[in-house]
Order: C-alpha cells, then sequence, then structure tokens
C-alpha cells in the first residue's frame, strides 16, 4: 500500500465510525461490480459505508485532499456499469441510509438514496399515495441509483420518468460542501435547475444524500389487455396507433424468444408461435378503462391480433405483469446477456425491432426483445454462451450495431439505464462533440479534479489518481 | 457612437437581412420592456429580429467577437424584467420565428420560440393533441420565453410545468455554435440532462431556438366548482384538504380584493363579502369527475363554505377562468402593480396569506391576492398610486417583506414568473452562497464572457461590456 493510501485509510479511521469502514479486500468484493458485472471492475482502497450526510461529507474531503476517486453506489443494481469499483479509489456505498419520511398534507416523501424504490412505494401506500416511477427491479434497486440514472420503467408511458418526481435533494459537492436544491415546493424557479441537472448524473458531479419526491394518490386499479400478434410490425403498428390517440398507464412489448423465455419459467399459457405479444393497461375509472381497454383491443385486431384477452380482475392482471418483469431473468437463464437500452421515436419502432432481427440473424447471436413499446425504449437482450468465444466477439460487435442502428433512425443509446461504463465507448457519437464538450465543461465546473466515478459516463479524463 | 459600437453594426448589416435589424431608437422601444416596465431598462445598441437560427449564430458570433451583451427576448410578456433591455447591448427578439410543427404519431411539436402558447394549443388542437402549460398570459407569451422561465400556470397542479413537457432544444452557445439537446424520444438518459437545464435559465446561458414538446391527447371537458368563504383559513385549509386525496385540474384562489376587482369588470355577480373564493375543475371522465366536485363540495362546505357552485356546463365553466384569468388586469385597474410570484409547501399557504395581510395592513398598502393554490404558488399584487411617493416607498418596503415572509416559510421568491431583474436581489439570501455559487460556476462555464443577459437573475458580474 503507497503511503497515500495509507495516510487516507487513517483518515478515515478517524473520521467515520469503525462500523462504516470496509477495507478487507474479500468484504469488499460485494461493493465492487453492479449487474453488469464488468470484468475491468477494480480493487478500491476502501469502502465507506456512511450513515448521515455529514460522513459523506468526511469522506468526500479526504478523498479530495488527497486526490483519491471515489464511486458512488446504490443498491447496486444498474445494467450498465455505473458503479463498477475503479482500482484504489473509494466506494461510497449508500446501502445504509435508508430513512423515508412521508408528509401527506404535501403528498410529498423525503427519502435517503439507499431506500428502495419499492419501500418507497410502500410508505406511500401506507398513506393512499403513489411514488409512480417502477423500473423492472423495483423490488431490489434504490431510489439513489433511480435518481442518477433518471430511470424509469413500465409507468412512464402516462406517469413520466423519475426526474418528474423529483422536486428537491442535498447534495455532497466534489469539495465537501453539502447544498440543498429545490425542496417540496411544487413550482420553483429561482435560479437554475440545478436538481434537475443533478438527475441522470450518475454520479459524475456529486453524491445525492437526500431527495424530495412528489408523490401522486394512488393509482387505481387499472384493466389489463393481453395481444398476441403473428407478425412484429402487427404490433409495432399497433402500439403507434394507440398511443396516437390515447394514453394507456402501460404498454409493454415482448416479442416470440422473449414470451417463449418467459412460458418456459411460468407455464402460464403464453402464445409460443406469437412474433410478439403486447401487454396494455388503463387505469381510468372503471367504465373509462373499459371502454380504452376495448378501443385498444379493436386497434390490436386491426393489425392482426390473434389472441386478445381483456381482465380487471387484479391478481390476473398482475400476473401479466409480473411475467414482463420476469422477461430479463427468464431470459438470462438461456446464457450470459448484453442488456440494451435503445430507444428510438414512436414511428421508428418497427424499423429498430426489424434492425435488430436482421443483426441477430447477420451475426449469428440470439437476441431477445422486450420494451417499454409506448415509450419506444426497447431492451434486446443479447444471448451468448460464455464458454464460446467466438460467439462472445460476434455478440460484442453485435451489442454495438444495435446502438448504431438506434442512433440511425435518430434514437438513444440508452433511454433509462444510464452509460455508465458500458456505454461509455458509444456517448460521443451519439451526443456529438460539441454536446460532449457541453457535458464536459459542466462536469469540469463542477467536479475539476475529477474525483466522482471517473470513467463513468466520461470514460477517462484526467484528474483524480484512482 | 464609439468606434466599437459602430463596428458592430457594420457587421450585423453584413451579416443579416436588414429587415433583422432595427437600430433607429424610436423602433427600438417596442423592445426595451416587458410587463415588469422596468424604469432602468437601457437603450440597446441595436435591435435584431432573427429568421433562423443561423441568424442567432452570426448575432451571438458578432456579439462575442466585440464583448457586446445581448438580451434575449420572446413576446415581452415577462413579469420579472427578464428582457428589459441593457444599456448598449443587442436585443435579439425572437418574434419573427413562430414555426410550429406537430407530429401527430410521436405526438410532439417542433416549435420556434417566438410562437405563443395559444398558437401552439391551437396547433395541437388540430390533431386532437393538447400542450397543457397555461399561463394566465397564454394568449400573449411565447414558448421560448415560457421555457426560458420554466412557466406555470392552472393546470399545472394536476399537468405540471413547462419543463414536464420539454423534451429536446436547439440552443445557440456563446461562442454562436448551435447545439441540440434531447430530441423526440420520450427517454432518453445518455449523457448530462443539459435541456432540463436550460428549461427556466432565463436567457443566461444560451439562446434558445427551436424546442421540441410532448404533447398529451385532448383534454376531457371538465367538471367546474366555485366555492366562497367567510374566512381566509377556511379556503386555505379546504385546499390542503382536497390535494391531500385528489388531483383536481385546477384549484385556484382569489381573496375579497381579488373578487372584488374582477366583479367590477364583469358584473357576474361574484359574491363581493366573501372572504376568499376557490375556483376548482376535475377533467375525470364524466361520472368521476362529478363524484370528484362533490366530495370537494362537501370539504368545501366542511370547511365553512358559504355557497357553492357546480356545473359541467362549459360556457359558465369557462366564464369562472376567464374570471380567474383577469384577475390581474383588473386589479391592475385600481393603482399601478408590484407583482409577486411567492410559493410556500401547501401547510403553510394559511400562513402566507395570513401574514401578506399583516404586511398589507402594517405598510397600509392594499395587497390582493391571488392563488394557483394547488400549488402553493401565489400572486400576492401590491397597489399603489404612483402619484403618490410615500405610498410607493412603503410599497416597495412590502414587496421585499412578502419574499422574506416566503423564505421564513420555507417558499420560494418566484414559482413560474423567473427572477428576471426585478427579484434579483433577493435571490442569494433565498439560494444561500454556496447554491448561488454553484449557479455561478454553471453560468461561467457556458458563458465565461457573461454576453448574455448580464444582470438578469446574477445580477451584475464581470463580463461583457453593455
Amino acid at each position: 500500500m503507497t503511503a497515500t493510501a495509507q495516510h487516507v485509510i487513517d483518515e478515515l479511521t478517524q473520521a467515520v465510525p469503525a462500523d462504516a469502514l470496509i477495507t478487507d479486500p474479500a468484504s469488499m468484493d460485494a461493493y465492487r461490480w453492479d449487474r453488469a458485472l464488468d470484468p475491468r471492475a477494480g480493487v478500491p482502497l476502501a469502502v465507506v459505508r456512511p450513515q448521515s450526510t455529514e460522513q459523506v461529507q468526511e469522506t468526500v474531503r479526504i478523498a479530495a485532499r488527497n486526490g483519491v476517486a471515489i464511486v458512488p453506489r446504490g443498491a447496486g443494481s444498474g445494467l450498465s456499469g455505473g458503479s463498477s469499483a475503479v482500482e484504489g479509489a473509494l466506494v461510497i456505498s449508500l446501502d445504509r441510509m435508508r430513512a423515508i419520511e412521508v408528509d401527506a398534507a404535501t403528498r410529498m416523501a423525503t427519502v435517503q438514496p439507499g431506500a428502495f424504490n419499492a419501500e418507497v412505494k410502500q410508505a406511500a401506500a401506507a398513506h393512499g399515495l403513489w411514488y409512480p416511477p417502477d423500473p423492472s427491479s423495483f423490488e431490489f434497486c434504490s431510489i439513489g441509483g433511480n435518481v442518477a440514472t433518471n430511470a424509469g420503467g413500465l409507468c412512464c408511458v402516462k406517469y413520466g420518468v423519475t426526474t418528474d418526481y423529483v422536486l428537491g435533494m442535498t447534495v455532497v459537492l466534489a469539495d465537501g460542501r453539502a447544498v440543498t436544491l429545490g425542496g417540496p415546493r411544487l413550482k420553483d424557479v429561482a435560479g437554475l435547475s440545478l436538481a434537475k441537472l443533478f438527475v441522470g448524473s450518475e454520479g459524475t458531479l456529486g453524491i445525492i444524500t437526500e431527495v424530495v419526491l412528489r408523490l401522486v394518490p394512488a393509482q387505481r386499479q387499472p384493466s389489463t389487455l393481453v395481444a398476441t400478434f403473428p407478425t412484429l410490425t402487427g404490433a409495432t403498428d399497433a402500439v403507434l396507433t394507440i398511443t396516437r390517440t390515447m394514453r394507456p398507464s402501460m404498454l409493454e412489448f415482448m416479442d416470440r424468444p422473449t414470451i417463449n423465455a418467459v412460458e418456459d419459467e411460468t407455464r402460464m399459457g403464453l402464445d409460443r408461435e406469437a412474433a410478439a405479444m403486447l401487454i396494455v393497461q388503463s387505469d381510468e375509472s372503471s367504465d373509462t378503462a373499459r371502454d380504452e381497454i376495448a378501443r385498444i383491443e379493436e386497434i390490436c385486431e386491426e393489425f392482426g391480433a390473434t389472441e386478445c384477452y381483456a381482465t380487471d380482475d387484479p391478481d390476473e392482471s398482475e400476473a401479466f405483469v409480473v411475467a414482463r418483469r420476469m422477461a430479463i431473468p427468464a431470459v438470462e437463464k438461456k446464457g450470459t446477456l448484453l442488456l440494451e437500452d435503445v430507444g428510438v421515436p414512436l414511428p421508428r419502432l418497427g424499423d429498430l425491432v426489424a434492425g435488430i432481427a436482421e443483426i441477430s440473424a447477420t451475426r449469428d447471436v440470439p437476441i431477445a426483445v422486450v420494451a417499454h413499446a409506448g415509450d419506444g425504449n426497447t431492451h434486446p437482450l443479447l444471448v451468448f454462451d460464455p464458454n464460446d468465444l467466438e460467439q462472445k466477439a460476434r455478440a460484442e460487435i453485435a451489442y454495438g450495431e444495435v446502438m448504431d442502428l438506434a442512433i440511425s433512425l435518430g434514437g438513444t443509446i440508452t433511454g433509462e439505464h444510464g452509460i455508465g461504463r458500458l456505454k461509455q465507448p458509444w456517448l460521443s457519437s451519439y451526443l456529438g462533440s460539441d454536446v460532449l464538450e457541453l457535458n464536459l465543461r459542466i462536469k469540469n465546473a463542477l467536479d475539476p479534479q475529477n474525483i466522482f466515478n471517473p470513467g463513468a459516463v466520461f470514460g477517462v479524463m484526467t484528474g483524480a489518481s484512482s
């Protein structure tokens, strides 16, 4: 261990309680990877598990003084390697900061970053309220991570993404100062919209230690429609027609490989021959919801749906939603995954899905597509045999080709997972050099030493040692 | 005219069409003030009325090369002096860039900044779609100004503010480069959320030359309730109880001076003796809306409402909304106005309204309060006789006291109008020095010469000559 490293450990030992500091390499392993399982993840110098904003500040000050990098970390459920540990850095894990306070009178929740999304939903529900954003991982992802990636989910098609619910936050800056941006006010335009800037910044600008979230009254029990299509085009055309005039509260898509992977797990009787399946919900009040679902059913039939099944039964509805949420783990059983998150303007959804099928055929790599179709946000899942190095190489090529395809269709390389480290090499071709430079100017203005999450989003820049 | 000034005029004459350049002082008068009528507004060197992003770029490049400040301007309907002209600066008026393109398939509109809010609403309506944000000035305010101030309105209580509808934009930066941030994608987390940063930046970071707006399906015809209260507390307590469990699509408040000013104009039979009046709408589907309005009526009665009147009739509903929108012009007939825009967390609304009444009594300055009550966002209107210099001085003191009161209640000094130049002296005590410094770091990173709207938001800083 270098003298600096030892000095940092000594300072941390003074600054935070003993149970907040991990330096044993074996114990640190639990904090080195997120779900991207980046093989390049380094061994951190230490893991700090603060229990207060003040402890985060102390840790950041020590890191800044010594020029040591920091990787902030929530629940480690990220899919883009945004919290892969950096060699020699400090990992600040927010997993012990989990307080949730709901104020029913203002319909707001003040939440520490380590609280799980599901815990916030539960705390809100206890007051008859609802926190809408619902990543598929909602049972094991943290609010801090959701804010850091501006996470989406299934309800976004009607209810928007995380940023739409963030009213304020406390952030620890690169010099250890803590600032409060925004707060429990529904409208506030005094000064720049800095809270919104930190949403989606993936730990590169500061460490969020508290967020103020807007809650809404509880959602009505939705009506559900499941429709299967013999062609991909039929399904994507139906999506486009539905969203033209209606705002379903869920509009999800699964292609044949996904349907089959889910059916393998659930044996719930999904149509294995279907090219695609849509799962649609309406949460309007009961008669209106039934009308809306009936209109959507007509549209699906018009575009060739072979089977439509509508239900108002909560358990039956939930079973279909669970099936959809199970898509990624179900496909994961077929091999190792490379997980995409590409999104396109809705009219290009059909082109995207068709183009992905072509890439899959050309590269001989199975690609299962599951999508938040109503948002144009898709998750192509590239499946390969980790022991087949040649297929692995082809999968990696296909992974880039899917992103290039999305860009060529006016789309984005990440709709809700973030750039992290995995998609970093594609950021510049997506943003272009001018917008990238603008990003870097903000990054440099707020973190001139580059101590926050180096290598994530912006790639390796000069700055803190790591 | 200095040599630099003449040189700038010569360069502009070369760079933009003759009809895009105004240098005659009398003709420039129409571009010196917004509705704040700031007496300190300067005489600009020239007014440029570009018709394209390229012409904006050319103008910015000339200004940057010569160190001349720029004041961007939309429709001039701002209430905070954000587009008051600066002596010797260039005013860039976007009033000729008004194109609107609606894409019904993606439910989005691509709009140039000079288009009026009402024109965007109309263009959307032609496709059965709706652009929700609705400042009271929607018939004569521009989308560029709406984005620059993150404007709100009456529907925000359910539908959010301008930033919730901004998906992307084209911005001309301080060095004349044009960049596109975000775009027609419902979810996009690649890189920092720069589009959201420019929303509400009041022309201090760049000039917005195009925005991509999200549209939603047309609003249902709302049901309306008007309730009058013998006490202010009854009305504000009712607001708090309503918003706890429901999301009305409008929840507006007028106090007695406002009711009387509006009644003077409309003679529609409002109760001049009432302490306060609420105007509430529900746009749920018909039966649900009627149920919601009935529950709200019960709540109002529980808190002492003396009269409740509910209607489903579109014309009658609209008459009440028009009465509400008329509040500011109606009170304006009573004297010169100092217009506030303070907001508080909802449980403090009663304290704010009571505190304002106290300030009004102490300073002997009539203050009429109209409020987007469901957002906690109020517009106290301070009325004074412009010829009574002593009252004018007292009104100016009261103006500051209302903002201080809002801050002391955990509120903001501006919910939807912006800081501009009028509220600039209060920004620092609202934000605190750390957050202000963070704002300035961003400002300096994007506009190091301080050529964009100097004096607005951040006050006078070193930078471009003006």
